[in-house]
């Protein structure tokens, strides 16, 4: 399936998208279900064939699309008529002017949160996996799978039942309850690992290299160069509604890094189409102590990132060993923006924050977004009189557990006038 | 505060409202926070002058507003400038075509989900309480309050933290852990009230007249006829969605009955004002049999509704004394349309045919809906073959333990290809 690119024979028609790149060799290949380059073994992204020339007409393009992201297919691995296939639509979430934050952290430049809670099953994931969808309808896959511990799981199991395809995603046997049932309701198969994540993941990787998972496509192993391309319409999305405007300074949250790396490359390609002003802008990665292999290195100024085992709260972020750590220091030092970390406890000092001022209920991945913000405005590092954007990617419903021991009411009383006037909250 | 309207001095201004009319006799008050008729204490809503005469004007000018309830401001009792002030800015949700679930219904008119999931605190509370939030800024309020039994209070709380409101929201001292902490995120006080749900309002009437409550706008009390019609934003959303045209049929939840009401007020000013052509629609009232007030009179024949003590998973509809059944029943009976319920076990059912077919994790009222729908297909008060809207007001996240029972993995196995053999999954 995958040999190198001959100008005559394209495997696949997935929009603008013309091939797959080695990000460490440059090498390239035809589009197809490959995650590693075969003469490198590095990473594979999707190289694209952009429309350059006619910056306004592409503008009028996008601002006339449907109101998710498939707006921006003509930048994205999907076919041109991706809007009238059955998906989730996610995307065009809301970015919340956050003017009460604002004034709360000392930010005069501008704050905003680009809300990523609004999508269908309420994280950026229905981004990737829509894209990822499209790429498995190209390659004729049959079955959609992943390995997960959440959010990954439910995205899967929705977007697959909405697209028609089936679905059998892998969990750790001892999750919480309540995630359990986030991801079998949508009626796909949901298989138990008796195992870590790890084992789970192993167990993944052998099932691609076996006859038993033929027509299965994994949305984040063997379809995740165009999977991670979902990513960059967080960069989109933020410039369209800022009025296709650059903002100077994004905090993102790092676990794989892949985020982080492809909202640098939709901004990259923003300028270079002319969509947007070329101008500086700065990269904050944004990790949880308890896991912060990234914000370790950045911090001791190293280019390589020492494995760690997590252990925080922010369970979505919970990656040790970060597949693109090495490219967030690189773009987080080119950008002149920086890798921090926040303990628990500031992350959930971050999320009651963000509920108090702007009515925001985030994941603890946004706590540790808002925390690290917080964090670099104090150090000088993070620019309060510049327009700053802060990504908050999932939603507070998905870890309740993480507020709940410090988050009841303010008293409980009898019915009555009398105890109401003795507790003192009238006013 | 309340007095006869005089042309000269309105109290207050809220764009197109001019005053408040008894829904029984007709008696108009200037604009206030009142909520039952001085002369018959039949209840108040709002009554409008409307910019007639321009449908072509009016429509360009609706979609050239935000992506949100606020692009209807022309139609609500809000000021001009709404879109300017700190909301969270609900509305403007997915309609979803279902062709999935069309099929599995043997729907062939076109089957859409109205899906109110994707609100900020993703219910249609969000709706109702941003209206409320613009008459309580009006009417010089600095406290918002309610009482609730979840989704009223993640809303409210949410919606006065954005606005800059102080607010204090009353529950049952013995809400679920979760349903806590969704209202005490906010940040603002939240009291536990020793007693029932009844308690609670009683409590909160009592409030109302009393000093200790002066400057309180209770969302659903004191500024009920303001609230209420946020419910229309969803008429005009669904009608504007579907290329500014009336749906055949629509099935909506029916707790107070205030939401349907107030959807069939909202068609029917979109056809007074010329924004959709003026043909008959049916509309369909949905309810739980365990609180079934409403579907009980419709199908005995009855003009009264008889108070019923709620006994089912739908908490969300579970109001036994509906204050607007009587107009359900009328509106039902004069589109053509019916009222029906079905049991906790359809509930659920339906709660996982929506999410297998559509990925679409609905509240239990979204089950509600869905299962009615596929009751009056069968009963053949439906008619498949014409454009039928189902509503989903809420999410599913909120209301897991509904379906946690009967969800659960496929399978549970070592991490072995030999045992994934075993299990039959792979195909």
């Amino acid at each position: 399936m995958a040999v190198q690119v001959t100008e005559s024979s394209p495997a696949v028609t997935l929009g603008p998208a013309v091939a797959l790149s080695c990000r460490e060799c440059g090498q390239r290949f035809d589009l197809g279900p490959l995650f590693a380059c075969q003469e490198c073994f590095g990473p594979l992204e999707v190289a694209y064939d952009l429309p350059a020339g006619d910056p306004d007409g592409l503008r009028k393009r996008i601002e006339s699309g449907p109101n998710n992201i498939w707006r921006y297919a003509p930048l994205l691995p999907v076919p041109e008529d991706v809007a009238g296939k059955p998906s989730l639509n996610p995307g065009l979430t809301k970015l919340v002017k956050a003017d009460n934050l604002a004034r709360e952290l000392g930010v005069t430049g501008g704050l905003y949160v680009k809300d990523d809670s609004g999508n269908p099953t309420h994280s950026f994931k229905d981004r990737v996996v829509a894209i990822a969808v499209e790429a498995a309808r190209a390659f004729g896959f049959t079955t959609l799978s992943c390995s997960s511990t959440g959010n990954l799981a439910g995205a899967v199991g929705a977007a697959a039942a909405r697209a028609g395809f089936r679905s059998c995603v892998f969990i750790p046997h001892d999750l919480e309850a309540g995630k359990v049932v986030m991801a079998a309701v949508y009626g796909g198969e949901l298989v138990g690992i008796e195992g870590t994540y790890d084992d789970v993941n192993r167990f993944c990787s052998e099932l691609i290299g076996d006859p038993l998972g033929e027509g299965w496509g994994f949305v984040n192993v063997n379809l995740r160069p165009y999977y991670g391309e979902g990513s960059k319409t967080l960069a989109y999305e933020i410039c369209e509604q800022l009025g296709w405007r650059l903002p100077d300074q994004i905090v993102i949250p790092v676990a794989s890094g892949s985020q982080l790396t492809k909202i640098d490359k939709g901004l990259k390609e923003l300028i270079a189409l002319g969509l947007v002003e070329d101008r500086p802008y700065k990269i904050f990665g944004a990790q949880a102590e308890g896991c912060s292999p990234v914000s370790t290195a950045f911090k001791a100024g190293h280019d390589v990132v020492r494995p760690q085992k997590p252990d925080t709260i922010a369970k979505s972020l919970a990656i040790g060993n970060p597949a693109d750590g090495p490219y967030v220091l690189d773009i987080a030092r080119r950008t002149g923006g920086a890798v921090e970390d926040v303990d628990d406890e500031q992350i959930v000092a971050a999320i009651k924050l963000l509920a108090r001022t702007e009515g925001i209920f985030a994941e603890t991945a946004g706590g540790v977004t808002v925390g690290v913000t917080r964090k670099l405005i104090e150090s000088g590092q993070l620019d309060p009189s510049l327009t700053t954007v802060v990504l908050n990617t999932g939603d507070g419903l998905k870890t309740l557990d993480a507020v709940a021991p410090t988050t009841g009411p303010t008293a409980t009383i009898r019915p009555s006038l009398e105890a109401f006037r003795a507790a003192g909250l009238a006013g």
